[in-house]
């Protein structure tokens, strides 16, 4: 059984590679997708294709829709879907995605810590799991692909 | 043709009430659904039907879960969903409501001030229209429903 | 908005008749469906219509596929299916109910004794709501209807 | 043609193992999944991953949920779903695979005892085979992809 | 309750007019759909409206593909499709009804004679119900919707 | 049987008045829904109630997503859905609703004149049915509810 | 590209070895899978695993059902399901494989002899071809393959 | 991350070959498809297959049906559809195809010159990038699969 996980959310630190390095170290077989996380990249991604826009509006939708075409595809394949709320910024993105997720019967796991635990309880409720470390992911994959518990 | 929207999101201001005002104004045929708007009934539902919970996180599961029955019927049901975002709070739900409403091909109507654009580019790249008032709403009910431009 | 509630599983006693006559006297605005609760019609409906069957298992096979025209269509038209396990018998097709109804979508709310909490776990674990009585399936019903807590 | 088969239900017996050697010895291409069949894993792995509960109904519902990214990703691939009934327990949670597999349109085969058939005969109604030992799915499998009948 | 139910094959006998009657007179909540069954304007019914072709096996494309608009709308709406199966003609549309109303996941009902059950078996095994005569459809319809054996 | 057909294509000849009033004239109980017809309503839409962009290509974005409120809902309620190719202009909007009719599998019947039969030989191949004239949309529609052969 | 093609229908001929030797020797690309074509295994298989029956309805309902494992199977994997009619026999099975797969929007191709020709209307009208040989289902898996019009 | 992108449209200039040869030099994993681009055998591969038509209606809808066995195959396996629209002939074949993909919900960019932009505003509005070089689309592409902004 190979498992496909989408890694969406909080890109300001390094949760991925936590995720991707624990996974290799246990051996796993999963495969990573994920948005892109270079935060300048993926804001002019749509302008820098196709052409400046003067209004920021469309500025932004040039490039949310060109990044669209990369997230819809990793979330519609994924089996299993990790959504991490950092400390910062509304990450409303984070949020759709996990939306998008649910909507689609995808396996969500919500990553956050305590004290988003009140505002995040509609996304809580609709996941599977709801953890707090790069370390739990990682157990939890084990757990899924291999039936053991390594804690 | 009758059209059934559900209107997501911030519940602390009259926005509802007016988009309801404003379609009965104009006559039209529109079916309006939404989550339950009294905050302390939302978070609380659950305890007070299934029984309190010491630990606050499955107090708000067990308010989330059943609210979902409510939410996820209204988004499912429905031909246009409207989320609004408001200036408080963090307002994850709203943006979880569009996020489900995209994955399910619904008709997607972002409403939110000028100061959230950017945080809120990917859900406006996934609505067919992003407004900042109520009567704006109205207005694209009217035009949706009688090709009327009432403006 | 009008709900459609599918009651599954046990038969023997008049939990159905309990909610119904809740939902009358608070006016929810509710309709409901259930499978056949007459224990030897259902049984015996299929060699009753179609002809004798000297061996068990096809006098019982064709009773359960044309029980399953109308089981189906109830739970396949319902937007919440209420699964409610009893004191007696294996109630396989309780179980079997509730799995149909998850794997559809439908909101799942499930009903039974403490005793039978940990053999439940995993079809509890699908559902939106858990409870023990006909009255709290009423206080649902009337807190997702009219966001009404009655209790 | 490979033939992904899922095994769901008993975990006390081996039967996995005896279909897993059936197949091997007659060269037959298969991929099995299955759930943890280790049973204080599977009980107990949600606590152990993500926190302990002092209330057994969210013990219990941390590692039902969690084992569900298992089981749900098992069935959904799976071409067959295979489902044991033994002897002991209320096996519920077999009867609620069968259900998922059946409203998902995956060829459902029963496995059980004679002197369950009356108890299984909605879960029987819905599969498209019914046998008793091991050998008999080896030989199905063996019959569906080689047309070969080897008994 | 209402039933949707879809009279597939046969057009020579009054079988329809007799399962009319039959609910009729039993007061059931079923409304029929069915194809033209008056012979000639099917055969030639696309030609009639959108003009003669000198190759028959134009016409009959043309008239088949007109008829499909009728068929396919009454199948995919209805909750139970019964096909019967006559004593002359190939019948092949009547058998390529039941594969789509098979593959929709409808409840199907086949109706026909003992001399056909063995070339039909592969119809049969598909089907919820096997049976005769028009009054067993009724039965099976009065049973479904009110649980009543009248027989 | 009510059916419900959408209306789709060329918006400056009166062919859908004509349909309209042929369907009434046979008392044929169907409902329609089309674009809005109003060309100058149609283009300005967006701007109108969104807006004014100076850019022609987002003026065009805003009226173009705010009629897809309209134009998707009427296509996928639609029963059957009728695509008309005039003379003038380029009318691809009516070739991308006839590709997304075909592809949501709804009855697509094409109208248009023998000139631009080659170029329309796609669109016409996934049709059920292509006519030149309103009228033969009336018989064909009297003909699907009513197996009447008008002509 | 890959196809995957499913070979329906008669199993008195070789057509299929036909088709199989002329796909090898264009060295296309093609993966085929059809129906157990051993008569005597396709109607025994089921007593023969799962005990004889006495009435021929349930033993051929046991092998019907069991046969049904590959065969849709076959179907829902594949691109194109090719459908022949032969000479002989009833062939019901072909037709109800033929409207399971356009009912599965699957490319249907078509083969039978012209006496067959208004019996199937249709079933030709929903194909993509209707063809009456083996070597044009050989030239036409080659133009879709290649673009290659190998006559 | 392997990314299956059908090419839509014009076939009269050599843009798939520079799309393709960009993705070769900049080492994307990308499998491309596409319609027969040999224009006689697009036309004419109905009637060399299946047999002439004296009729031109029958002769284009035989090819336009087989050639519907490779397009519609190309779309629904592909994650992204790109089509063109260039400065000749009707192209209502591409408005088509971008209406499958749209309904279909795949990741549409759409390709054409600035003066088709009013023409085509509502397959512009479906589309998450429309641009007008072959080389826009190959740094599209490198940017979904790589995150990386080549220009």
């Amino acid at each position: 059984m190979t498992l496909s996980v989408y890694l969406s959310g909080e890109i300001h630190t390094d949760w991925r590679d936590e995720i991707l390095a624990g996974c290799k170290a246990a051996g796993l077989d999963v495969v990573f997708s994920g948005p892109v996380t270079d935060h300048a990249a993926s804001d002019d991604c749509g302008v820098a294709i196709m052409g400046a826009e003067p209004d920021k509006f469309w500025h932004d939708a040039k490039g949310a829709r060109l990044n669209a075409i990369r997230t819809r595809h990793g979330i519609e394949t994924a089996d299993i879907v990790v959504v991490r709320f950092g400390e910062k910024y509304r990450q409303w993105n984070a949020a759709f995605d996990a939306g998008q997720a649910a909507a689609l019967g995808k396996s969500l796991i919500v990553m956050h810590g305590a004290d988003h635990q009140h505002a995040l309880k509609e996304v809580d409720a609709a996941a599977l799991a709801v953890v707090e470390t790069s370390a739990q992911v990682v157990q939890i994959l084990d757990y899924v692909l291999n039936g053991r518990l390594s804690g």
